[in-house]
């Protein structure tokens, strides 16, 4: 540790303030060797955080920080009980800038007497570290706190280093990560690259790195009909049979065949709605719902266009209302990705899939900003009773971060 | 009239009874003239008779026909409140054997406060006679008693005429029509032809004789499918797809063309039913409900069969409840139509369409037995607040009815 690695950057503007005052962690509940990718996720494990996490988990965390050279700074955003807490770390200030970025809020536990273990004990059973967020994403946090620590603990990094962690990644969102990279940018904080330590793998640590996610909107179809008796359908205006006509046209052809790196998009009927009971009747009214997972062949908008088009050929008396959850966005394999896959063969022995299927997440904000991937523990518990990782995984994965952070330079 | 006229036939066997004893409609109640079909209408118009028709207005058609000669049977059918009134009446014995169905109950009148006369008053404003059943029917009744009284009046009819009269035709006609027609076929009375009065012409008597009608069948499909996010489609089987497939295999290619006397078949999807609100879940069932009127190139039966296929075909985890509300009929024109039409003609000036389209009525049960055909009063107030007739409707139609008895040889 040199005293370059100590330099606290400079104070941040617009709403950031020094965790250090605040920090009320007491020494006591951090782990004595922060190496020790295990007894960090325990100590976060031991803070319950459930969306929007109430503070405790990030306080840990600012606290395991500043032991290491980091410059905290909490930025919460919000109002009143929609408060989320947010903090924005930094070890250094030279370049290349590699930033973790994560949450530590969880998922709620569901019945805690369904657990095998309490799911805030953070207890180790038969070799599985048990608890509300082991996967998602407590235990990669202390997998990269633990491989900073190692590298620290040999010398300040070349370049620096920057966690930027949120309390509502679970939940709407609004108040975390997107207003966080806002402040990163109007601060000069942008990184190079971007790693969200998400549970990428499916099954086991090494098979799988997320470079982009498709997009996902959502569309509520309503037509409307003149409703009529069913034996003189020529004197109605069978709003079911536009609605199909509408759903047959969407569904009549592929969207793509997929990209290099992305699946061919996907279009799925999710609800119909008419509610007629009355046989002899043909209805006034008729509802669908549908979402579209869209790769980068496309755009939310040109998706909407579509949809709208269609409506309004086959129902001319037809609304659509179409929410774009997230637009699709790759980063194209570069040298950042290149030391990761590296370090996960190193590691694991296994070539990592690039893949960008799955859900939504927060890397689709920090795509606007920089380069960015995901890699993180096996995905399998997540959400579930019983949430757990490996311990093996958990020390391999802060090995692979390691060997990441010396690939890149630092 | 003669001793033949008034021969009463052998004494019904399987429930039937005599009304004569039991007719309580008071001589004040009854018309002096029956051939006066306004008269008659009045009278019948008088006794409130909604689903099932209590009995009042059979009693009066009863009294009217014994004193035209009639033997009349008394044939009520079903338990306690169910208990349906119907009558059969025949005069003379002897073939050709003419008979005239129809029902003496009406549709609720609505709010009477709606009505411009009282719903059951008869009263004539402006040359049209108002009153719930003036055209459905009445009306009809009125106007085919009109024609017997004065057929009767110049000398018995040569073959036979007879009345069968339900007062359950507008409700779930268990106990009606099909009823008495098993009994009519126990006790030798099935006629050489049957005309039903029911309102065929939609603007102006004269323009539609109904020589058959549709069949319709409802179709309840129901599609298993299995649950999954909306991001991973190839986890889940979309039941909403499924019934999407099926339902665009049933709506390919019409049904049929039509034939000489019918309307191309049809197919209205009258409810699409899955009620998920969760737009990233693929739901686990979707539901659809169906119509098919259909015309005599089909039987409910293939049909039936044709809807199991394909959902089998598409969709291997569906159930498809199929309902045959009647099956199509079609009395391909012979003689007595011919008489008919030959009667309308000469009464209106206009050549009638001979017509298949429209709902079910209780033809279909008598199509069963023998040759029938429909044509009655002006169908374009029924079942509506100030339903009416004109009176020089129901006086033309009376002398139709009567030319159509001599035209047949009565």
């Amino acid at each position: 540790m040199t005293e370059t690695a100590l330099k606290t950057p400079a104070l941040p503007t617009g709403g950031g303030q020094p965790f250090g005052g605040d920090a009320q962690a007491s020494p006591a509940d951090l782990p004595a060797d922060l190496g020790d990718p295990l007894a960090v996720a325990q100590a976060l494990i031991r803070q319950p955080s459930v969306t929007p996490d109430p503070g405790g988990a990030q306080q840990v965390l600012a606290a395991m920080l500043e032991r290491l050279g980091f410059a905290v700074t909490s930025l919460p955003f919000g109002e009143g009980e929609g408060r989320t807490p947010n903090l924005f770390a930094r070890l250094g200030t030279a370049g290349p800038h590699i930033c973790y970025a994560g949450h530590t809020d969880v998922v709620p536990p569901g019945n805690e007497a369904d657990w095998r273990v309490p799911p805030y004990a953070g207890e180790v059973v038969d070799g599985l570290l048990y608890g509300r967020g082991a996967c998602d994403m407590k235990g990669g946090i202390a997998a990269f706190v633990a491989a900073v620590a190692r590298l620290v603990a040999k010398g300040a990094p070349r370049g620096s280093i920057s966690f930027l962690i949120t309390g509502d990644e679970e939940g709407p969102a609004t108040y975390g990560t997107c207003k966080v990279l806002e402040w990163m940018e109007q601060n000069g904080q942008i990184p190079t690259y971007c790693l969200v330590g998400e549970p990428t793998n499916p099954a086991t640590l090494g098979e799988m790195l997320k470079i982009g996610r498709r997009g996902s909107l959502n569309a509520h179809i309503v037509v409307e009909g003149t409703q009529g008796h069913a034996a003189y359908p020529h004197r109605a205006d069978n709003p079911v049979h536009r609605l199909l006509d509408v759903l047959a046209a969407l569904r009549a052809t592929p969207l793509d065949h997929g990209t290099t790196y992305f699946e061919p998009s996907s279009l799925q009927v999710t609800s119909l709605d008419v509610g007629n009971m009355a046989t002899n009747v043909i209805p006034a009214r008729a509802q669908a719902r549908l979402n579209i997972r869209f790769n980068d062949l496309h755009t939310g908008a040109a998706l909407k266009g579509w949809l709208e088009t269609t409506c309004r050929s086959l129902a001319p008396r037809s609304k659509v209302d179409v929410r774009i959850s997230g637009e699709s966005f790759l980063t194209q394999p570069g040298p950042e990705t290149e030391q990761l896959v590296n370090a996960i063969t190193q590691v694991t022995g296994l070539v990592p899939a690039l893949d960008t299927g799955g859900g939504t997440s927060d890397a689709r904000f920090i795509a606007r900003y920089c380069p960015v991937s995901e890699f993180g523990l096996v995905g399998a518990s997540i959400h579930k009773v019983d949430e757990h990782t490996a311990v093996a995984d958990l020390l391999k994965l802060a090995e692979i971060y390691e060997t990441f952070l010396k690939g890149v330079g630092m």
